[in-house]
């Protein structure tokens, strides 16, 4: 079979040409929304009374058919289908004879491809929130088992304050959140219809764009032919929301490799979520975090390049935009991978108290004393100033800041009381801090509680669209 | 003054370090933000009884003080005023004395400088989105202009199909909606409050956390202070935003660097907007399209650097965060200027009909004859071929596919009509396209008038916000 | 077979998280140069007299079978051999038995696949070294072809001076040449043997590290061995290299996707190296043009989220190094292609002097009547402002600057001789540019020359190493 | 005075579109080389008779005393000075009169700004290779210290083998030496004089080049004026440098930063290094290395920003490219003061022994028994596998593998003699790695020795060049 464009070449196209242009290779993966589209199309056809209803249930039948084939595994890609686009249209003609050669009628590739890889995003970004409420369960759990339970806080990666392993865990829960209001700003940018906007000025064809776009799931057409070929914003959102959600993974990747190290050992990973080595044998490698943390970078290279691909494209429809499916195919096939594997990971993750406990030494108090002193109504600097110079004597001492007596505390300040030691202890600093969003047992339950909620409303909310 | 953590050290900061580590030759912009954020804290340290009403007016009159200092250009930077919120508090504290110290309590820089920094980028939305609705404006009276002028459209940089002056004006309208959308997105992410969250564990005062963010306009609270403190998502969705934007930005200034060559010679840019060569006296270069076409590579370039910087950052806060502020200063700033002048650009942007007119060649023409025998009952690959056949005759005959006769068209196809001729023109080719989005006078009517909707919908939205 | 490194663990790898882990997808590419490498360890393990002579051929020859299963396609990767050199070395030890154990005495996989990597890498340079050489002979055949023809120089995209079409190609052809001194510099970089490494700290057994080093081909042992496992910067350096080098295809493409479209029409793209529309019967596209445009982005994004990765690694060695082979892989071969298709692209364009011609109109001659000025003893400044009057004036008279009169010049100033005119000619314009590099006949014919001397001269270098 | 281009224009410029072109904010910084290259431009066009001595003398006197205006910070910019070049040309011509209007002869901004630019950029590599051999030098200073020091040896953050602190530090030191070679890479490349080629076409004017070239200390010309003026590979190569470099430091500041945290506490910074919080009196930030990592995001994002804006570039000079400095400039003054800031920070770290030799547990031994049974005869894969079940009875035991009974080993396997205790410390196991490259001491005296030696001589030669 020749080529759709034949009509009026002279020379075949040289061979590596023809696989430096094919993108069949990748876009195979669209079959589906292929066939989804291109049976929506002959529909629209028929109400258009471009094809009979015997016409078009012919073509119909015969993409279910290729659909099928392609289902099983059966479909055979020929050396001249240049993409998914051309194998499915010449199957298809191959199975229903001439009248296949009507389906083209009044779309364009340009369209068709548009059509075809909204479709798939939208399905994308409804499965990655899936695979993301599981996450987010996943720390909703690993935080109830410990939500009181004291750990130091870390600023700079010092010793700062108490909080509570609960409130670690749904400190990595939020991020995810806003990830998902994201990928579902990516799934509604994809959700509107470019069909009918043909090679780029709008179809000849009276097809009934709405009907034919709600039919599809899509919740709007597009308002010009000329953006409607080109417009691969939804695919850019779509990165943007997987680099971003990258980096989240990467920064709770990160704090675990830190925790499962041996000198922090807050946290051991189960057996089956790390790998040896192959030269020494008492190892553990926390090899999946490292992974996660790693493939960040590529997916902030997929945005990165892709952006610098849209840049300073000169028409409407550039053959430049055939780059858009790669990075966006493999964004989704890394977190596809990545987001199961974390939910694992954390499901088995075994918090070590002990360890924790063992870090919670004096300093992380400091500012209990200096939050006493405010109460004793002395402006904040000045108390600050002060607990400063306790903290300096401890260590010209060598002895824990809670190892001051009153009368050391007193010669630097007659404002400490005898009761100033009873703020300087761990359950004290934590119940202190009882603002919503704060480390106190209350406040933490009331986020658990808010954090239930919300993963529940955003997977309704997904569901109902 | 010494610095506001200075209490335990023995040495003093080294120089280089210092200069190193100071923000404020950056965040000194942020004053106003600063200022309105520590006044909404003075009344809310007041309703939490930790200020009292005289206490808290005089810390705010001082702020205001501070606020007309910076407005008048008045304010002193010292060297050891590390960021905008050590130099504010220094500065208060001169005017108002001790009391100054108050302000800081139950707040950390953290916080703080999350706070402020939401509260700048609220505005910097707010400011784009206004530049944006110009830009839209600019390019519908550009449109309204010239809505039916025919034109050659193009895909692959190629002649295609005619489509119309206007529709190519309201193709880069409706990117330009998404932006604004997307610019809305990252507004709304940056509407959370993190006063409260303290250092990292949350605020041990009662500070009633929602009146608090109502007052400064923000529309939640966070729900963890670990991730409040942390949380830069908003600032990555604005870089993307203003990336996305420069990449559309970047594609409209391609178009038109193209269309203002002396090959094109579609459009003549205003003397103001041009610049001549030190060399060539003839020159009119089109310097401010270029240089909006190259500024979009800085945008991305941003967007890259601070994701990189994001990956992997171990604790809630880390100094790395730091680097937040002036990748979107100056993505802000280049829009600031980008956006008014391609405003300027269009709004004087003459157009040449007789180039236009120039390059409406036959070739454009050949789907119209596809269509024909579609529309005559033949499928539209064998019509597709049919025409390439055809198209392949007059080149080899080097006369213009219109140029061909009845007798030559029917020698191809008898289902070449005698009418077959009335498709061939630039009328009815434009004429045909009538759905949605198309090029035909209605649907481009409908276009404009949806167009002029959608830029005052979103403003007005904007605005009651 | 159990895993490598199965001795301590009590469960299973969990069968995803052994799929996210696992590189043989793309590290099977890799085989040659891990026997390579294998081959040579053997050796040195015998003259370090940990093998027998007997044991050493037993594993080379069993090596050398499982590179003939490999190179024969009959290789079959088991569901365990989670990267290639699990995979040789399990099917190595299925063929020779238990001495197969005896192969990774005194090496890690961690020096190993650093070994592999770089040998590979300095292949791929020299491959790509070779398709540059080529892709610059066709851009001197071309510039001999018309080494002397006059078209329009421009700057800004507007037209500037009159160039030559030699002088044009040959543009291109120097930045290829500075990209083969890239790539040769990424190919020093991998020259180094990190053999002899070991996990981190060093081999316990006494290799002959030089000895090894230079068997192999590698110039240098790495001289520390925690920075030899960690060290990935030849691929960062390849990978900035294929990005440039992208790039430098990409204004290449660019310049020949305006000089084919209709507007410019100054070269015609081989059949061979188009394609057709589906929609659109006359298209002519250049997408292989197009895709080697929009394929740079990919470059670039891959050398940035390389660096991500490489950031802020806390380790010698850490999991996320894994991330290093896709994008080299996929660098590579994305040139592999792009190079190849732009050779035959180059060779078989078609020059179109009558458009080149037309385009020669005489504002390109300002610049010639300043210098005449300035020949004249005025100052440059001066000439520059005249002949912006003079132009001025052609464009109120709607003539050519060619078709003032002497009178016209004079009455803008008495310097302007009867002999002016004779200035305004393209030939004079291009042969008064006769420095070194400029578009004078002398200069392009010495520039052609020392063009054919520099392309041999760098393939003689690379062949001789 | 009126724009250098302004003859022909009926119009002024927009005010905003001047401040959107305009460069002088940033290049005023090239006002030496501008100058130095004018300079030699006045004595190149004495050459060529195109000035007398007298104005040749005149131009220069006038020239030199612009650059001492600047280097008084006298020198006041109008705002009509669009950049640097037009900024001395203007002063120039107000101190010499109308003969300043010659200095432009035959040349271009377009080959003025690449010389400014390469000249600036040589200069800059020069200096920070003499920073980054500072920097060499604290960490051989350091190395020194405890250059036997024992401490873990990390992969994948888990304990692996013991090496020593003087092996760590020289782990950072070869780096750095690459990063020398790449920046010597960039000034090379920056070394080659674009100066007349003019516009674009080559000057008309008979300078001599190569000797202008080497009176700039250049050591070459650009063989093509096309490719000359739109060369931009040298900043691109100075940026990936500076990226990768970036990279480095933020390797070795993250290590660092874990090393200063509670749980490690392997260092202590100097106070001078450190900051304190706002909040939280008993911190010790390590606010500098933070920064550092931080500021390697802001370098990957100009390396990306700028290849995307050079992508696609359809000249030979485009205005786009005037986005060439800002990134440069922000590069060098990062590293500028980044690198004397870790130079100082190294200098001053306190190491803390008894917190490394509190994590020497026996597991970092694990791999010196399998070497032992190696050593034995046994294949190394099934001494692996042995001591995987060593570690595991020492866990299951919960004593270290130094506290297996002589039975215990023996149990397991019979190759375990009496003396496999003797190679279970840490002594042993650093005295193994004695391979060039390794951690046993005269290994790494060697490695020290090369070090040394590798930092002068780099010096040497740029000092020579």
């Amino acid at each position: 079979m020749t080529k759709l464009w034949g009509g009026r070449f002279n020379e075949p196209t040289n061979a590596l040409v023809h696989r430096f242009n094919a993108s069949i290779g990748f876009d195979v993966r669209l079959y589906d929304e292929d066939i989804t589209g291109s049976v929506a199309w002959a529909a629209a056809l028929h109400d258009a009374r471009l094809l009979s209803a015997a016409e078009r249930d012919t073509l119909i039948d015969g993409l279910e058919q290729v659909r099928a084939e392609f289902a099983a595994g059966r479909f055979v890609i020929l050396p001249d289908d240049e993409d998914i686009h051309s194998a499915v249209e010449r199957r298809l003609t191959e199975i229903v004879g001439p009248v296949g050669g009507k389906l083209h009628t009044g779309r364009s590739r340009n369209d068709q491809v548009a059509t075809d890889f909204r479709l798939w995003l939208m399905r994308a970004c409804a499965h990655l929130d899936g695979q993301l409420a599981d996450l987010q369960r996943a720390l909703i759990v690993n935080a109830e088992g410990a939500l009181n339970l004291p750990m130091p806080g870390y600023t700079h990666l010092q010793h700062a304050q108490p909080v509570t392993w609960g409130h670690w865990a749904l400190a990595h829960f939020w991020p995810l959140a806003r990830d998902r209001r994201r990928l579902d700003g990516a799934r509604r940018a994809a959700a509107v219809s470019p069909l009918g906007a043909g090679a780029l000025a709008g179809s000849a064809f009276p097809i009934d764009r709405e009907r034919l776009a709600a039919r599809l799931g899509f919740t709007a057409i597009t308002p010009n032919s000329l953006d409607a070929v080109s417009d691969r914003d939804f695919a850019a959102e779509f990165l943007f929301a997987t680099a971003l959600l990258g980096v989240h993974l990467s920064r709770l990747a990160e704090q675990l490799i830190l925790f499962s190290s041996a000198e922090f050992g807050f946290v051991r990973l189960a057996d089956a979520y790390t790998t040896g080595s192959s030269i020494m044998p008492q190892k553990r490698n926390p090899d999946t975090l490292e992974l996660t943390r790693g493939k960040s970078g590529r997916l902030i290279g997929h945005l990165t390049g892709f952006l610098a691909t849209l840049k300073g494209l000169p028409s409407s429809y550039d053959k430049d935009l055939q780059e858009d499916k790669e990075p966006v195919f493999d964004a989704f096939d890394t977190l596809d991978m990545a987001l199961p594997v974390m939910s694992g990971l954390i499901a088995t993750l075994e918090i070590r108290p002990e360890r924790l406990a063992a870090q919670l030494e004096a300093g992380l108090l400091a500012t209990e004393l200096a939050d006493y002193l405010v109460r004793q109504g002395l402006p904040f600097r000045e108390a600050h100033h002060l607990v400063g110079r306790a903290v300096r004597l401890s260590e010209e001492q060598s002895v824990a800041l809670t190892d001051l007596t009153a009368g050391d505390l007193q010669a630097i300040s007659p404002h400490f009381g005898a009761d100033a030691a009873d703020v300087l202890t761990v359950a004290a600093a934590l119940a202190a801090r009882a603002l919503p969003g704060g480390t106190a047992p209350a406040a933490l339950a009331d986020q658990l509680a808010a954090a239930r909620e919300a993963v529940d409303a955003a997977t309704a909310n997904y569901l109902s669209q």
